[in-house]
């Protein structure tokens, strides 16, 4: 064992500190397997002081920590890559409603699902969805301001948050967020947290709002070769809509021997009216012609093919791409891949209403040029090359090339170095340093 | 005229550049008249270039700018202090629809209500309502994060920027905001600008979301001795709440002969249902006993005495307060300052929905030992002691014995000294040095 190793264990205890190669690999990266994991040690936090401690060890060592969640991010943010301590919240997992309120307070290694189940036993939401909420974790979900089918109608993580606990990489236990409902005293300084992907410091707790249950849900199918009609739809999204996702031709037929036409969408509609939701019907049969409404059998089959989708193309190797461009222009952006890039199968599929397209490409060969052709169509289209998934290590080289972003960078990286000087925490991330 | 006056109007010009007495006094302060204004000069940038190039001098001759809007502040964030030369932004006052878009984009100095008329013409609304739209700007709004009566509808300013564009303390052009509407590229920086009071730069423009009409509004008007009632409508309130204001005793008597009640209150509700408002206004009578339906008459009467109380109590010499606590322990922060004040006469009225009081007191003599008593009930509330207004450099004093600032302060000043290192944009304001 190194002495760094030993020292560690003196100090922790061999419950709290690992470094045998089981928890090495296990905790050492996430869901993104394309960069090899290389931790010093993997931590298990107990309390707010274990973490103040670990930063001090650091900061005296020359040591560098990186949080980590339920690492099931696609970016690489929480994969160690130059020897970091990894520190997995998932002991600070402390979850209370805020008394006289309808307010979730959760530390960061509470798991998505549990406070999703937790809101829903007081007959609330939470309306935080996204396929691995089974075993995300909340200070994770903040980090990435993770987002899912439902940013339609709610928005992303960031719209539910109230307040946060932080703590700075000077070891300092900050609280965050408005002191009251109304607080015009300073910035937001939480919101710098929020999409941080760590490298501001560690998330200790966070305080959602949840919301009524909606009393009625209806769904409905569309089938179209074109995307007009239903722009009609997405220019000026109801406040009933609460997801609208859709699957192109090869996405259809990777599940099914059938498609009856080239683009299926789903919209998902929630309203305490069900005139509401009545209207809203009429009004869709006036402006498309091939709309069904579904039962629930039909509405589980359609969700479970969605999910299933990107597990199938994962397996099959397909390059993943989690774009955002203007919600009117996707199928302008589709077909542009589509005639730029040869030999190669194209899928896409994902989340039509707020523009955020899951482009899947099988290459007949692995093809970095190809690769950087889709990468320009989307900075003409002024596009985000990260809707859902974050930076991280792995796009970081990529993000630093887009126009947009140039002088945002600038910024961010005189913010890390002013609340992290010596870049104690989450290195590599971001920044292609 | 001194050396720095002539090297000035050399540089910029006598048209944008400004020394005489009367300018000097008219954009040397803000609507808070307890600072003596003390500004260089004052300088009317035309173009982005313009500001770029006072920073630049600034920064060779070691002097201090203030961006300064609509000056209709109340926190004198605007007054200039240390012989800073005051940025006027009225003139960079450019506003456009974007294209293909419900978003409008205004320069910093546009005046507040041009941008809800150019809404209005479409049939769509800002939401930002408070007193002063006719003459507060749109940067100054946002850089005090502005809210007012619906705030419970529809947020503050923050809630309505999509974008901005701010030119740094070094100079650079920076755009902020998302590049796409699902953006998960890091934290979103736009953030640290509002509320920012200026200390991180000039806002030179902002993109703001606008939002249908709504096609129905009713108000009512509720009387009551005690707001227990009123608590059931406000812990949950309705989404189709835009206000809920009140006067208490004193506050009806300063504007009428008579007060039928100790508080009035009214509530305006908007809707695209008619239904829903039927139903709101079912459930209300259940749950409060002496309630009103308003005319268009009586409600246009209740908002002209809700706007004529300020400056009667202004012209009156009343030290107002503008505070937020806990919505549901409003009557109680109430009672408490009550009894805690004497040799006064007590005024509260305000956004009872939001728990945001504007407590005036009529003081048979200045009393600063009252004042403290004040905010150290305030602080035992854990409210904030600027719900709307802002800190500036009226209230910093203040602002840093809060103990659940402390924290924040901190890093805030972390963040300052990292993007203004030599402190050259709104010295003087959050920080007590």
């Amino acid at each position: 064992m190194s002495k760094i190793n030993k020292d560690l264990e003196k100090k922790f205890g061999s419950k709290k500190i690992k470094f045998d190669s089981e928890t090495l690999i296990e905790y050492g990266q996430d869901w993104y397997k394309g960069i090899e994991p290389d931790p010093q040690a993997i931590f298990f936090p107990e309390t707010a002081k274990d973490i103040q401690e670990i930063i001090y060890f650091a900061k005296k060592k020359g040591l560098k920590l990186l949080p980590s969640g339920g690492r099931t991010g696609l970016s690489g943010g929480a994969t160690a890559v130059c020897k970091e301590i990894v520190v997995s919240m998932k002991n600070l997992n402390e979850i209370n409603w805020i008394k006289g309120s309808h307010r979730l307070k959760c530390q960061a290694g509470v798991i998505t699902e549990t406070a999703k189940s937790m809101a829903k036993e007081k007959s609330r939401i939470l309306p935080i969805d996204f396929s691995s909420t089974s075993s995300s974790m909340i200070g994770g979900n903040v980090a990435t301001n993770a987002a899912g089918a439902k940013f339609i109608g709610y928005g992303s993580t960031k719209n539910h948050v109230r307040n946060m606990t932080v703590i700075l990489p000077n070891g300092e236990i900050t609280p965050l967020g408005k002191v009251a409902e109304k607080d015009a005293s300073g910035p937001d300084l939480m919101e710098l947290f929020i999409g941080s992907e760590g490298v501001f410091g560690f998330i200790l707790d966070v305080t959602f709002e949840t919301y009524p249950e909606p009393k009625f849900s209806e769904s409905i199918c569309l089938n179209a070769d074109s995307l007009d009609d239903l722009y009609k739809i997405i220019q000026e999204p109801s406040d009933i809509i609460s997801a609208i996702e859709f699957l192109d031709l090869n996405s259809q037929l990777l599940l099914s021997n059938e498609a009856p036409s080239k683009y299926e969408v789903l919209i998902e509609l929630n309203s305490d009216s069900e005139d509401k939701i009545e209207y809203f019907l009429r009004d869709v049969v006036e402006k498309v012609s091939d709309v069904n409404l579904l039962n629930s059998r039909q509405t589980k089959l359609f969700w479970e093919k969605r999910e299933l989708l990107p597990v199938k193309l994962s397996e099959m190797g397909a390059v993943k791409f989690d774009f955002c461009v203007d919600k009117l222009s996707t199928e302008k952006f589709m077909n542009e891949v589509e005639m730029n890039i040869s030999k190669a199968k194209i899928f896409n599929f994902g989340h039509l209403g707020d523009g955020n397209i899951h482009l899947n490409i099988i290459f007949e060969e692995q093809n970095d040029e190809q690769v950087s052709v889709v990468y320009e169509i989307l900075k003409s289209f002024g596009g985000s090359p990260s809707a859902e998934h974050g930076i991280g290590k792995r796009k970081k080289g990529i993000w630093n090339t887009f126009p947009q972003y140039k002088q945002k960078l600038k910024l961010l990286e005189t913010l890390k170095k002013s609340i992290d000087p010596d870049e104690i925490i989450a290195p590599k991330v971001f920044f292609d340093n």
